[in-house]
């Protein structure tokens, strides 16, 4: 087998060390962690990438750490809804929700979109019709709930502020409106076969309202992956993602003009989305196991673990 | 001014003149050259593409010929669920909306969108409430009704036959298949500044169900606009056109791999999509004017105005 690879990501955002306990940091550290050794034990088993990817996500679904499945920000009517998005790079194939209430892992659900319907992209109620069909795990609205997203919700749920605002704000707001914007985990993998795969799964904005869908469940947007060219997991502000049509970008960049994994990614995130304001980040592979991991932002939640040895998880900029 | 053009299509497919009476040839034939005619009419006063796409995707959602707007087709509940996109060339500003009801002209609410929200891409009944915030006009289920499209669900409501099915049907299905898979309406335009624009418009499939988004109002898929490159709108089976990442993938041929406007669509169109069985086709212009107007399958409604004199429609391959 060649190199194998897993990264992962848990958002983007405005993250300052002086904003943080010690316990909240190392919450999102073993976070991550967890869902690399998840996806890297499949992945050293001989494992395909979309498997990796998949029990990457979960474990970062189940983490009430991360704004995705349980712990999921508030929407402005107060309830939780769910995006997310998987794709299978050596045949192209993928499958995304958005906007679904109850759904465990969102990841599943966007799994069983791929392998058992002739669509992509399933929304809302007839989504979760979709869920029961496929007998998809369901939770009751308690087990979604967290403290912390709630009271960031109840702090802003009053306002119209849901979405950009590029007004100067204090740090405690500053930390509302990050995390808001950006909560999403991601994971991409390169298996030992050279097959790409790559997933995304977020709650969206706090106090989100409108039905609104984001880039992580858009295909070619916050989710992509080719084994021509790479797998990408993208968070951020999603609308400037959207208008990059940020993941495929990546792919473009290096597929017809010629650039590397890194030099492609450092491109769309440095240059092409600062220039619209897109602040955020992606993770990426290619099919020889190279990885990137950037952002435009104060900090990533971010992971990566391969069979040369690497094994590390991050926050804040080096 | 430099050369300024007009696009528009209304679906492709299975489209037989065997299938057709003179009288729906020539209602398809009238709606497309008014569609163009709105749109020439702007281009002509010095108007901005992205105004003259707006008027003619609202003339061919007003025409009942079209599945789009009024004369949409039903979904599984026997209901029209709308998409719609738009896109701005000059600034990326996009705006989009999924499986919303009852609103006359979804383009307008697209539009909407994209000028009044922070957001991109809205869906269903938050949308709707969006809608109404913006007053935007909206008409009661009646207005969308068609005996023609009626008559097609009724004939495959109690089926499941809604998605992609390969099996040799007699004509008459295919008719049906066709249709389902592939009534879109779309515009694309270059004004006398070199602005470019882009707006898709559709009921989706007959018989949709689960809350399917195609790629019609995704951003880089269905839909795409930049100066730099092409405005592009597609009609097909959205999901190898999501797959593909197909308006965006045509931008990325030319901007990155140096390709002429009829050459990047052409690729997408004639190998990209037909290698993943994605059967439609795309109208594009480039900043110069110049369009492409290009389909794999037996038909696609069209038109083409310009101000070096063509103006012309059709409908079947030549």
């Amino acid at each position: 087998m060649s190199k194998f690879t897993i990264a992962v990501h848990g958002g983007s955002g405005t993250i300052l060390k002086s904003d943080m306990t010690p316990e909240q940091e190392q919450g999102h550290l073993d976070g991550l962690q967890a869902a690399l050794d998840a996806g890297y034990g499949i992945l050293e088993r001989g494992g395909s990438s979309l498997e990796a990817v998949e029990a990457a996500i979960v474990i970062l679904e189940d983490c009430i750490h991360f704004n995705a499945g349980r712990g999921a920000v508030f929407t402005k009517k107060g309830l939780q809804e769910l995006d997310a998005a998987i794709m299978d790079g050596k045949n192209l194939q993928a499958g995304a929700v958005a906007g679904v209430r109850n759904i465990r892992n969102p990841v599943r659900l966007a799994r069983a979109v791929m392998d058992t319907s002739n669509h992509v992209f399933l929304s809302g109620e007839g989504a979760e019709e979709f869920a029961q069909l496929q007998n998809i795990a369901t939770e009751p609205d308690e087990y979604f709930f967290s403290q912390f997203r709630y009271d960031q919700w109840v702090s802003i749920r009053d306002s119209d502020d849901y979405a950009l605002d590029h007004s100067k704000r204090n740090i405690e707001d500053l930390t509302v409106e990050a995390d808001k914007k950006m909560g999403t985990v991601g994971a991409v993998a390169c298996d030992g076969h050279g097959n790409l795969a790559a997933s995304t799964s977020t709650g969206g904005m706090t106090n989100k309202q409108f039905g609104r869908i984001g880039d992580s469940p858009i295909i070619g947007i916050g989710t992509y992956a080719n084994n021509a060219t790479c797998a990408i997991s993208c968070t951020g502000h999603g609308e400037p993602f959207i208008r990059s049509v940020a993941a495929y970008d990546v792919s473009c960049l290096m597929e017809y003009g010629g650039l590397t994994l890194h030099a492609a990614v450092a491109k769309v995130v440095y240059d092409k989305l600062v220039k619209i304001e897109g602040e955020g980040g992606m993770i990426a592979v290619d099919a020889a196991g190279n990885h990137a991991l950037l952002f435009n932002t104060e900090g990533m939640y971010r992971g990566v673990r391969n069979n040369a040895g690497l094994n590390e998880t991050a926050i804040y900029k080096v």
